[in-house]
């Protein structure tokens, strides 16, 4: 019988997340005491999020080493969000006593592996029982002196601008939900997300008045820009063209691949708000900042309400 | 029929979570954005922890405010352990959509209320579902200038000492257990933990070479610093005087309230090594450091090895 995560124990996981461990660059104390202690340069940028197995992932859907990135990717993405440095996450793990150890382990070994992917150190954490897995990463980043871009900024003239991908982990969970495994990369966007590290900083650099990370879907999340900025927002519709795996997707379901492309969620792709003439380099325009029409601070598509679904619910 | 979570919402609750918030003093950006923005004076403190319905709390057993009490100052206790200030706190709620929407209302005041009295802020989190109530808090906090006291700098000839209760959680936990609802002080005890704020700070200022809060119980917590520190440690049984309600509910059933005040958990009391005629004011001296002896690095009892159960594990 191979080993269960009651017997490995909460110090046995505790070891292996202390093993490998560095301290060294902004990382001071890292993981096996009370807390950690990070060199921050001013201000400290956080964020917390969750991953609930039933509600964010499936572990027939989904193995280990995704769910460990999953978790870390989309909190970083929310440091991304805000124009700072990611340097640093800590995670808490709650699962059942009979999970095989192997599947913690591996999720572990997720969790590193993204950690290298976005550039940050993993110093810390919780491990404690529960019916069901349950991940919650706190991600801590730094401004480095610039303003944190808030999404209250964006201003009438503004151009709207993407970084990433739309539509393609929703396309993923349709395959999943249908029995299907692919086209692949939908599924694997749906497995694990891929925030576009350092674009959130080089934004800040660039002068970006407001930003976001997707995670409710284009319309649902430039909603929050609208209304916290007090403007309306006009997409392009033909600027939002839609990735080969999520075209063949909606045509096999017999679906607008835009409906996607608008309302799908978990991609993490960062959109933000510049000034005229300073997009930078590898961000797509879609869209501009207009005055408050008749709608309210609302996100229009092609200067027209959309009528599709937008967004989900948690509950 | 009273509201739902389902019904109030994920916006709704974070909508609550918004209100009331102040920024101001080290906030420079609260609940609302993609992550909070703290001002931090070099070197960030944090620590991750995690309450589950079902393993560190029954909802018959404790109410929603203890609940949210609870979370933070387990937290922060532990940013208090490394001699750290305390600033602010994330908190991830998940929980069933079926929950009333009251008794989240109620947790978010208890998580409130316990940040006021450890002069911390809420400053930002996430909602989503689960099949049973989960909350992760991350403490964040600042070391003003001060080295973090770590688990490994007890050195022989230090006294250890102690800031806080020994056993009352354990035996209001007891209590619980056996149907019954007093002595309050030690069922209130186990609802909420009581950690000695401003303490870790101060203990550092005065020199403090080890410390540890205590989670697990005081033998396997001060285990911990033995082992991380490479020495011995001997209590004082006289020194351990239990409380009048541990001393109640050990007679009660038959026990020996040493068992309780040695093994017991989830007090969140401080113990940290000082050199000699370094201890401040409000501190008991309950042992000392010593050449490691043949048990090797490990916690003794007036000189012997202590033959009762020692702390609790979580799987």
């Amino acid at each position: 019988m191979s080993q269960t995560l009651a017997e490995l124990g909460e110090f046995g996981l505790i070891e292996r997340l202390r093993a490998d461990q560095e301290n060294g660059g902004p990382v001071w104390i890292g993981p096996g005491d009370d807390a950690a202690v990070l060199s921050i340069d001013g201000r400290a940028v956080s964020a917390l999020d969750q991953l609930v197995e039933g509600v964010h992932f499936r572990r027939d859907w989904s193995g280990p080493v995704e769910v460990g990135r999953k978790a870390v990717a989309v909190a970083v993405a929310d440091i991304e969000a805000m124009g700072a440095r990611p340097l640093a996450v800590l995670v808490g793990l709650a699962a059942p006593g009979d999970l095989p150890a192997s599947w913690a382990l591996d999720c572990l070994a997720g969790l590193r592996q993204e950690c290298a992917t976005a550039s940050v150190q993993l110093i810390g954490g919780d491990v404690s029982a529960a019916e069901r897995i349950h991940l919650a990463v706190t991600a801590l980043g730094e401004t480095r002196g610039q303003e944190p871009v808030q999404r209250s900024g964006a201003t009438v003239g503004d151009l709207v601008a993407l970084r990433g991908r739309l539509g393609w982990a929703a396309a993923g969970l349709v395959v999943l939900t249908r029995g299907f495994r692919s086209p692949r990369a939908a599924v694997q966007a749906h497995q694990c997300p891929t925030p576009p590290y350092g674009a959130g900083a080089e934004a800040a650099m660039f002068g970006a008045t407001a930003m976001i990370d997707l995670s409710d879907g284009l319309l649902a999340d430039l909603g929050h820009v609208a209304r916290a900025s007090g403007v309306g927002i006009d997409l392009d519709s033909r600027a939002l063209g839609p990735g080969e795996p999520v075209r063949a997707v909606a045509q096999a379901i017999g679906r607008d691949p835009l409906e996607f492309v608008l309302s799908g969620g978990e991609d993490h792709a960062l959109v933000a708000t510049f000034p005229f003439g300073q997009v930078p380099q590898g961000w797509d325009v879609i869209g501009r900042v207009e005055a408050v029409g008749p709608l309210g601070p609302t996100v229009l598509v092609d200067g027209r309400a959309w009528s599709g679904p937008a967004g989900w619910t948690h509950f």
